[in-house]
């Protein structure tokens, strides 16, 4: 039986890799890295010096394939069923590399940046290809570091306040109002600077790109204060870089305290 | 300067630990174990069985001291500032072992189970230390894989699904309440088996216990049926280790789809 494991490489810090992911990356045969394309090849090339650091050269292949195009101009009520467009399109190349490249008793890793639980398609992916019955394969899922984590690690702070809960969501779903119900948002995949809509409310934010990277920028404060230097520090970095990947933690100071 | 790292140190699992920990074990003097009495020494068992993995014997000492009692009794609305109290009581034993314990040049480190961002205190504890004014330290923070990544990776599922948030919240907050806004809902700290409250609802449960440990134990399924199930091995596990740490993803299924 073909085995493979969906493997957290964390968030960009190759030291972030768990001693699991190191011992799985040795039992793996062949590693599919799918390039975006673009200057976001930084991040294949980031992905293949941790190859390099961790297991012996020639003990292992490397199958590299081109991701799908993702049509992002679909907009609002048009965003799920694109996603699931671009998945199935994607599960059509997992499914030929598996098939193709993997043989009847080797395993094959995927490795996904930060953890492979939160805003990640392979395990839907693996699960879509499962169901259509054409390869039979075992898998496993290694935990990584996330995004969300290193963030609030460099910012030596924590996601919720005592007995209180935090959100995870996205930069779209904020741009329709603040979650109800927490004052702890972390706000992930969003191009829009969403939280300049929220520069009137007494609202810290702690904001990272790169985390982990050599090119990691920090920031923090009061939105007010604080969104037109980030603003001007992502747009920065996003012009010398060509690309930028960023989260951010929002603390609401409730009205009540 | 005195140094000192928090260091998140995964869930359970020896395994889960980031070589940016094992680098940070390596670089510490003295370690800090706080027990908490009774049977949780197992897990100062576990968290001495890591060193002994990671450093040469000799190379640091360790320092054990009694974590003080929490007043679990006040309910309610009295849980904040009860928890407060608790909070410095704790403030007051960290400062006196950096203080006494640690010299002015060396590395002290708290191990934190999971990552330290979620549901710990140490940090806000570091902090009050350090307002206090009495003695003065340096502090890092090395994320860890915390038991919300590790439940989901076991289950082999996502944490959000696609495009839509995700709440971390406590098993007192989920008795208010399924929080508003959200699906997916990942519980805490709940002692109560809170998930009994939505069994008529159409939920789907994933739930862990001593994850990442060879004692872990898994169950999920709809709650209608799975809670008796979980109840049971709940229950068993209790009795026969005499302590149980657990967590949980709830996925409603909307009424929409």
């Amino acid at each position: 039986m073909r085995k493979i494991h969906v493997i957290g490489i964390g968030a960009g810090d190759p030291e972030q890799l768990t001693l699991q992911a190191v011992r799985a990356l040795r039992s793996t045969d062949v590693f599919f890295l799918l390039d975006k394309g673009e200057v976001k090849s930084d991040l294949t090339g980031l992905r293949r010096d941790m190859l390099d650091a961790h297991i012996p050269e020639g003990t292992y292949r490397l199958v590299e394939a081109r991701d799908p195009e993702r049509d992002r101009t679909a907009g609002g009520a048009a965003y799920s069923p694109a996603v699931g467009d671009w998945r199935s399109a994607r599960a059509d190349i997992y499914e030929r590399l598996i098939t193709e490249e993997l043989g009847e008793d080797e395993s094959g890793a995927f490795l996904v940046w930060g953890d492979p639980s939160l805003y990640d398609s392979t395990l839907g992916i693996l699960e879509e290809i499962l169901e259509r019955g054409a390869v039979a394969f075992e898998y496993d899922v290694v935990p990584g570091i996330s995004s969300v984590s290193a963030l609030v690690a460099r910012h030596r702070t924590g996601l919720n306040r005592v007995a209180r809960p935090v959100q995870i969501t996205t930069g779209r779903r904020l741009s329709e109002g603040f979650p109800e119900g927490v004052d702890d948002v972390v706000v992930m995949l969003d191009a829009q600077q969403t939280f300049r809509q929220y520069a009137d409310q007494d609202i810290d934010i702690y904001w990272g790109a790169y985390i982990g990277t050599p090119d990691e920028i920090l920031a923090s404060g009061p939105i007010a204060e604080a969104a037109p230097r980030i603003e001007r520090l992502r747009g920065e970095a996003r012009e010398r870089k060509g690309w930028i990947m960023d989260t951010y933690l929002l603390r609401r100071h409730p009205a009540a305290e």
